[in-house]
This record gives structure tokens, C-alpha cells and sequence, in this order.
């Protein structure tokens, strides 16, 4: 038996790591800042438990674009690197410096974390440069500079040089392929998508000689040469506002941090969540709701995650539970798995954990408004309603604590507990059988007729509008007892709520029979089932219903959810009130025309109450009614 | 100076390469079973080339999942190993056999491909088995077998073993926290997923033993050896329709595809795209037109990207033009370039040249069709419109070939180009200043009046109902000469098509100036602007119009695309006709709440036909048409 140790050749791979690691090339800027960031953050790590002297007051990044040059170079005063720290962490792949520093020091300072996770990052400069020069010189005592060079192949050479001042330059020069990333806009426009909140300042500026200088260009200028940097700027906030503790901020230090972050959103959030999570994983955030437009889907995924203040993705898909992506901010987690990439989550069970305490800090916060300042909640709910709602329908115990303060909206406004409204209404709601029907309009103005009809009877009638009221309710259903919803056209008020008492109707059954085959030859009759209503003499002469059981099927249907009802023709009940005066008096109407003329009128005037009346038939409807006033 | 290489440390890079480089665990089958592909490939190409004697009719691979002993096992009978292709391939990670292989036969068989581009995929083995068997048996003359065995950690033994059989398994037994993947109906799952349409056939099986078997089970059973294998079934279709000549298909054979691809949908497409393309890229496919359903969203990115017959995303984003993406379909091409995960595109400029091979394509497709069976054309056109339109209005070169084949449609229900069309209307619908205007619909039910209205005066209304409209109709004005649309409620008819001559008005400019405030009393005024027109005796006796311009601008805004007009409040005319006979009728009513209830009922039909009236004031206008006619 033969036994050996697996070999990575590094010809073979180390083009892997250059070309096929990331997606994006433009991520050899993240990883190189990072690693600048990391430089700084182990210097004064050493120097807080006087490991090491040196100053530790303007630690900070340059990113410096030399056009002329094709260059970029990215400089810290770090921590540095001798000789034997450029052999043990760049030429030996993977093994990953940060890791086995974050393992020795991990219980010194928290602040002070560590970016890099797999050591890999460095080599990303191959990705848009030809050649790539570190220039170094360690903070330890008596270090002697080294500057180290790499064309991209595995073979490097590695010499002394001279550096005045302490920390690491990295000096890209970028490859005929990758020119565009000389294009001061873009750098820009990388630095600010992934390094906006590094926690040390970085500062972006470009480099430009004068013509003596170009005359000179033939000289190698050596990194840490004095150079003129003719415009600087501070690209990033060093502290965010959720690396701070919320008894530190103010609401005004919140919304600020939102325009921060959306800089081209006018609109500013309803309110924050702030996450502050040690065990059993380490996640900070802040996740804002905004007011919802119509347009629901252009608004998901805009909440970002960093890992240590480095920007990772905009796809937190999975992290936060999908009722919450509308949400906006950011999460801020060493802790989630992602690939060598960064781009993606691995599968993982803190994952699933991060999610379900996200939920849990979610319900907590809308728990608590609802207890401190109930009228403010109110003034907030109809914007939360639809994020509460999918969460009732998708998470058992999102629903258990929503439930306590979900709320219904009456059609005058006023906004009630499940508990609240039940108590309100019970007594004059509860019908023959004991059962309380809550009585709903999705349209105040569609349904207008028909919620005036209520309001005759003193019934009160709630505002349910979103798109998931039709499963909201069903659920809302299952988990009470004797109680059900009913939209306010589903029936005659009096079905929709049956009452012991019954009117008697004017019209005899033989009188009725006597008109039904005139009101038939009005209507599409596969589409309606015509029925006699002794209603009140004051309510409409006929209305047009629809089964709230069949409506409900079909809208759950439509918002995704199939069911065997869903794809049955639309059916409708014409319900003729048998009380009114206008039903009485055609019937006794003895010209035939005259008769047939009415009923069409009175059935399209049902018909527009329901906003059913559409082209022909409203064009005839409008010329008879032309002609009727004539 | 010192000079060195670069060294890749395996006992660091081992474990990124075994847990982050894919971000989907489930990854490992596809990659193990194209390994055993690429295995009976590459045996076919050296006995079609005589540098080896095999058999290579029976070519398989076997994926048998054993629960007892927790193992996965990937058979083929293709090349083998020797003891010194296993050092080579599989202990010198990222050697890339594939790579060497396909270089040196490159131009010899283009069928045979190879799956693997990197050499890594073997090792996504150890995302899910904490130990892993080689057993192979090589195909040259008087190879030994070999069983190579390793634990995760980059320690390997390898050891003469016996086997019969030439070929390759590979034994996965499977870790703790991947039980998963023990499940039958999972790796059915992940093998229909992947493995649907490779070129060998792929048998999946469970190997269940007697209870006497079992009691013999501490015996170590090598592979190989015959094993009972009770269920058994080949997964894949070898020869998918995309890797034919269009020539050898039938019509029945797409559709018969279509339903292998989408074995839950009933619809059947419309027609379909057979790309086959060889330079500057290799690229097969088969791209359907499906029919268009209402929620567009849900029917988008069904196209799956293959290479070499391995699935690898459903995401094809970039590759396929956006306006395309609602189609469905397979593409397959192994140059397009794909990171080392293979879940994502690399940044590239043959990307962007398949892109808009396909626009090509597609207009070629359909630019052919129209010409070879207008008829059939016709049928499909109100299914296809949307994808011309959402292209013709992002893509120049596709606008250049689609304005030959964009139909419109008729009210009457007949298709014609524009150029057809505006042959049809020149005479008739050119005004005074030399503009042909079309008119057009975007509801025939809720515009029937208007539409009636322009029948009237024999001119034709086209239906341009999708919701690119106002953008489309804008791009062609642009690209026409003297031509505009304006939808038949944008203003009187006479207006909208101005003729020289003009009809006399009834009324008196004193009569409509005593008229005007009754009028003005009964509309909201800062959203109406009132105006007589002398119109036809036979038109309305009021109409509600709103220009053209200011509701393009309105529904532009609304289909993504802001405008400063898109924000401003919605401004109607309700146009008074100074001819009708029911306004002379007002004018000269005497009892003043008689004509205020005339005024606001008129004012109100004219709100119906534009389906302006809800709410409160629909209610009124039917309590009052029923006191009116009672």
C-alpha cells in the first residue's frame, strides 16, 4: 500500500485563482483595500497589548490612480512586512494570514476584526494586472524594506529596497484588458459600492506629474517617494451608524444613515430595526421600512450585507426571510458562509437561524410600537399591513405574535385589534346561528352601494385592500372560532347576516313568476341565476352578489395559490327586491315595450353598481337613458 | 536578489476547495456523474481513433445509492485509471486531465466533448462524504485495478485491488450533516435536475441486500463485485433535440421536446428557434415562443443554459437579450465562460455577441414566417406582439427588420403592416395638413362609444392594447413621415382628424355662456376643462376627452420611464355639443332644478363612458335615474 499527500500544483491552479475565482474583476479593489484595512487593524491590535510600539493615531488607506503610468496603488501604514512575512503570507497560497492571526488574538478586541477569510483575495490584482509589485516595510523595530514583484506567472523575485515610511504599497499595473479600471469614474464608483463604510478612513486620489517630472520618467519612483496627489478625497464613513450602540443615536442619526445609504430616495423611512446579535452568531444591522409605492418588486433587495464593513452583496435572499426583503439597511455578519467568492451563501444552519431571529426581532419591534405609542402605530399601518400579512401566511410564529396587533380599518377610519373589533361588533354582527360576520369592502368606492346598504342596517364594515386579503382572512378564519368574513356584495345584507326576523314581500310569488322570464331575457343567463329578495323597501330594486366562498377561490387563485374553483366561469346571483316601489310598478306596467325598457334600465343600473356594464351594453345603456329623459 | 515560485500550501487550499467553491452542495452529482461521462467519452475517442481496443457499445454510467452502508456510488465503463493516471489526475489537484486531453484531440471528434474545464469537480466529493474510493481498472492491456482512498484530508492511500469490470467507481460515504443526500427522491431530484439530457445513459438505482447479505455485511464488498440491484432506471434522454439537425425534427419531435423540458406545462408554444451556430462560438439550442399569460413575471427565466449537455443555471441573463427573456428554451454552449463554479457568467465580449446573434436569429425567425404563411402569422401575432415590441424599442437593428412584419389589428379583427395600413387610411384619414392619423383603442369595451363615434365617420380605429404602447407608437411617429396616432378619446373626432370644413352650431355663443356655469357647478373644476364644439346631432350630447400628448406622457411614466408631465395631475375637457337636441332641451328648461338634475345626470353618462363615475357619485346618478324614471 502506497500512501501520499494530496499535491496542489501551483502552474495549474494558481490561473484559476487569477481568472475563474470571482465574477466580477472589479472585486481586486474590495480585497486589496480590505487587505490594506486588515494591515491597520493588526497594528493597532499589537499596539494595544504593547506588543509593538508605533503610531497608531492617522492609520489610513491610500488608493492612488497614476493614468500616465497605468497604475494604481494601494497604500497603508500598517503593519508592514518583513522579508519573511512577504515568503510566509504571498508566496505560499492560502495559507491564509488573517485566519491564524484572528485565532491567536481573538479574545483581545472585537473592533479590531479581521476582513480577509481565506487569504485568497491578494491574487485577485491578477485578474486586471500584468504585474504586481508589493513594496513593504514592517513596523518592527530595525526591519529593512522589501519590494516584491510578480508578473502573474508563479515565479516572483523578491529584493531589498528603500521606503521611508512604515506600511505596505501594492502597486497594480494594470493589464491591456482591464484599462478600464484607469478610468478615475470607475475606481470611483467600485470604491463606493464596496468600501463606503471600511472603518479606517481611505482616501482615493490620482496622481499627476508635471512636465519636468514626465521628462524624469525614466527612474523608477520607488513607493513611499514623497508624490504630489493633486486631488484627495475621503471616500468613506468610518463609522456607520450600526457599528453604534442605539442609545448612542438619535432618530435624526438613523434617517441620516438612510440617506447614506439612498442617496437617491427622497422619501425617508417609517421606522428602523436595530440588530445587535453576539450568540449564536455575531450579526449588526439596521433594516428600515420604507413606505411601500405600487411598485413592489422595484424595491426588493436593496438591503445590503457587509461582513466586517466590507460591502459583499445585495442578495440577502435566504438571511432575511422573503416577507421582509422589502425592507432596507443593512446586515453586518463575520459569521455568514459565504463561497471563496463571497458572492453567495453556503447552505448552512446559522443561516436558517439568522433568519428566524430577524423574524423574531421584526415581530418584537411592531409588538412594542403597537404598546408605546398606539395612535403613531396607526398612523404607520396601513404602509406595515401588507409586510405583516405575508408574514402571518408564511411564518407559524410571526403569526402568533402578529396576531395581537394586526389590525382592521373601518370604513370611517378608526382602527381595532381582532380582539377589539370582535367586542364592538359582536352584538349586532353575531348572527341567528352565533357566528360574528365581519362584513369587508376591498374598494370603498366600488362598493360603495353596497357598504351604504350595511350602514342602513348599523352594521359596521372593515377596509381589507391588499393583495392578500383573501388569504389573510382564510387564515384569520381557521384560527377563530365562529367567525367569518364576508364582503359586502356577497349576498343581500340580510343573507349575509341572518337575523331571525323575516320581511314579507309585496310581490306574490305568482307576480314574481310573471316577471322573472321578462328580467331573464335581460341578462346573460349562463352568467346569472335570478333570485326574489323580500329586502327593505330603501334598499337598491335589484343588485347584482357574488358567492364570497367562489370570489375567494379565485382571488387566491389570481395571487398565486391554484385551486379546482379558481378556473370556473365567473357566476353571479341578480337579486330582485321584492319590496321595492320601482318592482311594483313595473310589474303593473301593461305596455310590453315600455315594460322590457325599464326592467334593461334597473338591471343595468344593478350592472354599474358593480362596474359590470361595459362596451356595447354601455353605450345602449347610455343612449336609452339619453332617450328616457328626452 | 532572490528569485522563487509561488507554492500552493494543500493542506490550506484543501478545505476551501472542499466546502467554498460551490455554493450548492448538491453540486457534487453533476460533477461526478460528467467525470463518468467524460470517462466513456474519452474511450470512445481512442477506440475511434485505434489507439485502443475497447467496447464501446454499451457505454453507462450507474448511480446506486446504498442506505445500509450510506454510500453513493458513480460507476462507468469508460477509460479506467491505471495507478499512475490516478497519481496524475487526481492526486496533483487542478491537473486538469480534461484540459491536456482536449488539447491533444481537438480536432478529431467535436461530438465526444468534455465536461470538465477545471479538474477540480471531483473534489466537490468531499462536500458530502467524509471519505471517498477510487476503484478503477483501466482499459490498456494488463492494467491492474487500483483502489485510491482518502478522508478528506489531503492523506491518500492507494493499493492493488481486484476488479472485474474495466472502468471507473467512485464510492461517496456519505458525512453525518449530509444524510440528504441518502434520500431517493432527492438524488432523483438532483440527477433530473443535472443530468436530464447527458449523452450516455445514466441508470439510478438502489442496492437493497437480503437479510443474510446483510448479516455478511462486515465483509468489505469491492466494487465491482455483482450487487442485486432491485430498482432500476435511466434518468436521461441521450440525444435531446437541440444536439440534431434541424433537418432530422419534426414539428411533433419540438413539441415533444417542449413537454420533456416542461412536463408541467399544458400550453403548447407557439413556434420555436433552432440556433446552431459554430463561429465565432459554439452554440446549439432551441429557443420557444411560449403564449404570453397574464402574470409575465412568473413565465420569465425558463431558459436553461447547458454545456455539453450538462445543466448548469437557469439563469440566463446577458447571454439572451432582456426582451427575449420570456422565451423558453435550451441553449448550449461550452464557450461561454463561466466562473470555476460554473454558476456564473465571467465578464465578456463573446457573451455580448451571442446576445445579439440570437436578436438576429429571432428576427430572421420571424421575418420568414410572415413572408412563407402570413395566415399562420396572423393567428400567432397577438401572442408574439409584445416580445417584437419590448425588442423593436431596445434593440436598433431588431426595430430596422421588425418594421417590416409589425402588424396592427384592426377593430374589425384585420392585421396589417404599417405600410398596408397606411395605404388603407391616406385617404380618408389625412387632415387639412397633410398628417395621416391613426386612430386607435387601447380597450374596444371601454372606449365603444368613441369607437362608434369614429365609425360613424367611416374612419377605422386600430386596438393597440399592450403596455408598450405609448412607447411604441411614440418610436414609430419618430421613424414616420407626417403620421401620428391619437387614441379616439383624445378629443372630439373632428378634431382629432381636422377636415376644412365646419359645421354651424345650434347654440348661441350667449345661449353657452349662460349654460356654461349650470355645467361648471356639477364637475370638479380644476380637474375639467369645459368646451362647446359644434359637433354632429348624432354624437353624444357631452364627451369626456383627454389629450393625447398629456396621457402618453402619463402611461409613459407608468411603464418605467419618468417624464416631468408624468407627475402632473390628471386634466380632462368635457366637450359640450352645441348641435344635440337634449342640450337644446336644457338651454331651454325653465324650472332651474329641473335643469341642474338634466345638467348633472348628462355630465354623469358622459363620466360612464369614460368609467369616470365611482363611488358616491355613482350611487347618486342611480338613485337619480331611478326618480327619473319612476
Amino acid at each position: 500500500m502506497q500512501q501520499g499527500s494530496i499535491n496542489v500544483q501551483t502552474e495549474n491552479i494558481f490561473p484559476i485563482i487569477k481568472k475563474f475565482l470571482y465574477s466580477d474583476h472589479e472585486i481586486f479593489l474590495r480585497e486589496l483595500v480590505s487587505n490594506a484595512v486588515d494591515a491597520t487593524q493588526k497594528l493597532k491590535t499589537l499596539v494595544s497589548l504593547s506588543e509593538l510600539k508605533g503610531n497608531t493615531e492617522n492609520l489610513k488607506v491610500d488608493v492612488i490612480l497614476d493614468k500616465a503610468k497605468k497604475t494604481i496603488t494601494i497604500r497603508d501604514n500598517g503593519i508592514g512586512m518583513t522579508g519573511e512575512e512577504v515568503e510566509k503570507y504571498i508566496n505560499q497560497i492560502a495559507f491564509s494570514g488573517a485566519e491564524e492571526f484572528v485565532e491567536k488574538y481573538k479574545d483581545s478586541d472585537k473592533k479590531n476584526a479581521i476582513i480577509g477569510h481565506f487569504g485568497l483575495g491578494f491574487y485577485s490584482a491578477f485578474m486586471v494586472a500584468k504585474e504586481v509589485e508589493i513594496i513593504s516595510k514592517s513596523q518592527r523595530p530595525n526591519s529593512t524594506p522589501v519590494k516584491w514583484t510578480c508578473d502573474g506567472s508563479p515565479n516572483y523575485t523578491m529584493e531589498e529596497t528603500t521606503k521611508k515610511t512604515k506600511g505596505t504599497d501594492v502597486v497594480l499595473h494594470i493589464a491591456d484588458d482591464s484599462l478600464e479600471f484607469l478610468e478615475e469614474s470607475r475606481l470611483q464608483g467600485i470604491l463606493n459600492k464596496y468600501c463606503k463604510f471600511l472603518p479606517v478612513p481611505i482616501k482615493f486620489g490620482t496622481n499627476e506629474r508635471t512636465e519636468k517630472e514626465k521628462d524624469a520618467e525614466g527612474k523608477v519612483v520607488e513607493g513611499g517617494k514623497e508624490e504630489k496627489i493633486v486631488e484627495d478625497n475621503i471616500i468613506n464613513i468610518t463609522d456607520p451608524a450600526w457599528t453604534k450602540a442605539p442609545a448612542d443615536l438619535t432618530d435624526a442619526d438613523y434617517k441620516s444613515f438612510y440617506r447614506e445609504l439612498y442617496p437617491m430616495t427622497f422619501e425617508e423611512p417609517m421606522f428602523h430595526i436595530h440588530l445587535n446579535v453576539d450568540f449564536p452568531f455575531n450579526l449588526t444591522g439596521i433594516l428600515y421600512f420604507p413606505k411601500l409605492k405600487n411598485n413592489f418588486e422595484m424595491q426588493k433587495n436593496k438591503i445590503s450585507l457587509y461582513s466586517n464593513q466590507v460591502f459583499i452583496t445585495d442578495n440577502v435572499e435566504n438571511i432575511v426571510p422573503e416577507f421582509l426583503t422589502m425592507l432596507h439597511g443593512v446586515i453586518d455578519s463575520p459569521d455568514i458562509p459565504l463561497n471563496v467568492s463571497r458572492s453567495y451563501l453556503q447552505e448552512d444552519a446559522n443561516v436558517k437561524k439568522i433568519s428566524s431571529h430577524i423574524t423574531k426581532k421584526v415581530a418584537d419591534k411592531l409588538a412594542s410600537m403597537f404598546k408605546t405609542d398606539r395612535a403613531d402605530f396607526e398612523k404607520k399601518w396601513d404602509d406595515v399591513k401588507i409586510f405583516v400579512e405575508f408574514g402571518m401566511l408564511t411564518d407559524a410564529k410571526f403569526y402568533e405574535k402578529a396576531a395581537k396587533f394586526y389590525l382592521v380599518k373601518s370604513i370611517d377610519g378608526k382602527y381595532y385589534t381582532q380582539e377589539e373589533y370582535l367586542e364592538k361588533i359582536k352584538a349586532n354582527q353575531t348572527d341567528k346561528e352565533g357566528k360574528t360576520v365581519l362584513l369587508y369592502a376591498n374598494d370603498a368606492k366600488e362598493q360603495y352601494s353596497f357598504i351604504e346598504t350595511a350602514k342602513n342596517r348599523d352594521y359596521d364594515v372593515i377596509i381589507m385592500d391588499s393583495p392578500l386579503t383573501s388569504h389573510v382572512i382564510s387564515k384569520i378564519e381557521q384560527n377563530g372560532e365562529n367567525i367569518s368574513f364576508a364582503r359586502v356584495d356577497a349576498d343581500t345584507i340580510d343573507k349575509l347576516i341572518e337575523k331571525e326576523e323575516n320581511l314579507p314581500s309585496k310581490l306574490t310569488e305568482d307576480e314574481q313568476k310573471a316577471l322573472e322570464p321578462v328580467i331573464t331575457e335581460a341578462i346573460e343567463k349562463e352568467k346569472f341565476t335570478v333570485q326574489f329578495e323580500s329586502m327593505s323597501e330603501n334598499d337598491q330594486p335589484m343588485i347584482i352578489t357574488q358567492s364570497e366562498f367562489m370570489r375567494r377561490m379565485k382571488e387566491q387563485q389570481a395571487a398565486g395559490g391554484g385551486n379546482m374553483f379558481g378556473a370556473m366561469p365567473e357566476m353571479y346571483n341578480l337579486v330582485v327586491n321584492s319590496n321595492h316601489a320601482l318592482i311594483g310598478e313595473i310589474v303593473n306596467e301593461k305596455d310590453d315595450t315600455r315594460k322590457k325598457e325599464l326592467v334593461s334600465q334597473v338591471v343595468d343600473l344593478a350592472m354599474l353598481s358593480q362596474n359590470m356594464l361595459k362596451g356595447e351594453a354601455m353605450s345602449k345603456f347610455i343612449r336609452r337613458s339619453i332617450e328616457l329623459i328626452k
